[in-house]
């Protein structure tokens, strides 16, 4: 689907003095990845009858502003391997990862600022706006990794600045570079951020219930981190007494040996039905963003690459 | 001098949800500091008639900005102490350090949108330019720690970078702002240049030869850190053997006691006049800044805030 738009990188270059400084950012941006966001920024100026020429500049931005992110989430995280290969932090050091990382998000400005329009001033305001959030959601991401009284609702709060805004803001800069009127921009950006929940809460399915041969998933990671993800908040409110203290407290435990926890909890989440609730509130996200593409004034056939997208993702067609 | 600029921050608050990700910034944002590239932004912009309301966001977003480079430089180099206080990787964590950065990054252009102008697009082209290239110095000084043939070319290239390209946009966004002459604004570019060298290299005079009652500073801890400051790359090359020699080895030992170190590198500093020849670097940098504020095609009257400034730093008048 995305093929055109993973183009977008492979003439794309970074190389530049110091070297030390260029060598992460060109090999980040190479490590591939499904381009969504520069996906979502050129079908919205698209839809609105904008050229992609219109919005080249600006897909390359998002999409190194959100490789920023990962970046330095990344580092944060701890984390070692990324799209299959070492993380920047692993492959350099800390420290190259922090400022390629700075020098990232700097560079998405370069080309945000090389993208001309005459709502330009309105297009960098969105830009800033999402990455303030997405700062923010990574901080509450961290914090809910402390506090053990993570709500649904603060969760969804957290997933909709750390993953959906990014998504929503992908579009509405799109739609606002083809001229779209306001009351469109912003179905499209709701469209977004339901698109971008109904995303992550699939994430957090495939951890316990991905099919491993299409994903590549389905290890339980969530589970032996004890990451409070949308299936374990859902399992704990759920779940009647003893067994909520029981989940509760194999969430706070970290064993040697994790895979009888991890059956454990599989055994619990099934009795509780947790699969079937979080695949209803992930239909219920598809709902919501398209009765927001529904109400964008347009004709049907500019709307179909996103309700195709839609239909791919939910999985009502294949 | 700065005083009126020093107030830019009192009643400027940074206080936000999530407070784990805005306390940091508030605190970093409150610890002082002379404001200096706020003052040459609003001096520039006064010199050409602008009015102070009128570039207030932008005083604001880069002194936000150079707070964030400082911050995560402090990260980087394991500074633990910065006016005074304890940085913020180590009162608070790194993970703190990293993200709270990257969001006062954001915060600096949400100022700098924040101010209008018919030169907005230019503004905001010169502050990334300048953001991308202090990026760049903190890469390069990060590489000559372990490089062993580092020029004083290299040196004056990293410092330009890391240093006064900062001092010189802040000058420049200042005159863009009040609708100054693109020739005015060239010369007043260099002037920010210069003015920003003599300042590193005033910096690295200190460390070994500052007035210890004025500056609190004259500890030689950039010998003890084997830093490859102005003053060792000089003395370096002036040099002869045996003693070339020597210094190289002192500059690459790390004794429990560095004191009797501190006292031989500053014998042979003497030996070769060093002082000497440092302080005439400098003032040859505030002569080209002056060359270039002469060139200013304004009032001398205009110009006087600058001139000011001038001979206080170089010591002309007090």
């Amino acid at each position: 689907m995305f093929n055109t738009i993973a183009d977008l990188f492979n003439n794309e270059h970074f190389v530049h003095e110091p070297h030390q400084l260029y060598d992460p950012i060109e090999y980040t941006l190479h490590l591939g990845g499904k381009r969504i966001r520069p996906f979502l920024l050129m079908t919205a100026n698209r839809m609105f009858g904008g050229d992609d020429s219109q919005v080249r500049q600006a897909a390359i931005g998002i999409e190194i502003f959100h490789n920023f992110t990962l970046l330095h989430d990344d580092l944060m995280d701890r984390s070692p391997i990324r799209r299959g290969q070492p993380t920047v932090y692993r492959k350099w050091n800390e420290n190259t990862a922090i400022l390629s990382g700075d020098t990232m998000f700097a560079l998405a400005w370069k080309h945000f600022l090389a993208q001309p329009s005459p709502r330009l001033h309105q297009i960098l305001s969105c830009f800033n706006q999402t990455a303030i959030e997405v700062c923010e959601g990574q901080q509450y991401d961290m914090n809910f990794e402390q506090a053990d009284n993570v709500t649904i609702d603060d969760y969804m709060m957290m997933i909709r600045l750390k993953t959906a805004v990014l998504l929503a803001g992908a579009l509405k800069i799109g739609a606002l570079y083809a001229g779209a009127p306001e009351a469109d921009i912003d179905h499209l950006y709701q469209f977004g951020i339901h698109l971008g929940l109904a995303f992550q809460l699939q994430d957090d399915l495939l951890d316990s219930y991905g099919d491993v041969a299409q994903f590549g998933k389905q290890t339980g990671q969530d589970i032996r981190d004890n990451k409070k993800t949308y299936l374990f908040l859902t399992a704990l409110q759920s779940a009647p007494e003893p067994l909520r203290l029981e989940l509760a407290t194999l969430f706070a435990s970290t064993p040697a040996d994790s895979d009888p926890k991890v059956e454990r909890v599989w055994q619990i989440y099934g009795q509780l039905g947790i699969r079937q609730q979080v695949e209803q509130a992930i239909q219920l996200q598809f709902d919501q963003a398209l009765t927001h593409l529904d109400a964008v004034q347009l004709p049907a056939d500019k709307k179909a690459p996103l309700l195709t997208l839609i239909d791919t993702l939910s999985g009502r067609k294949k």
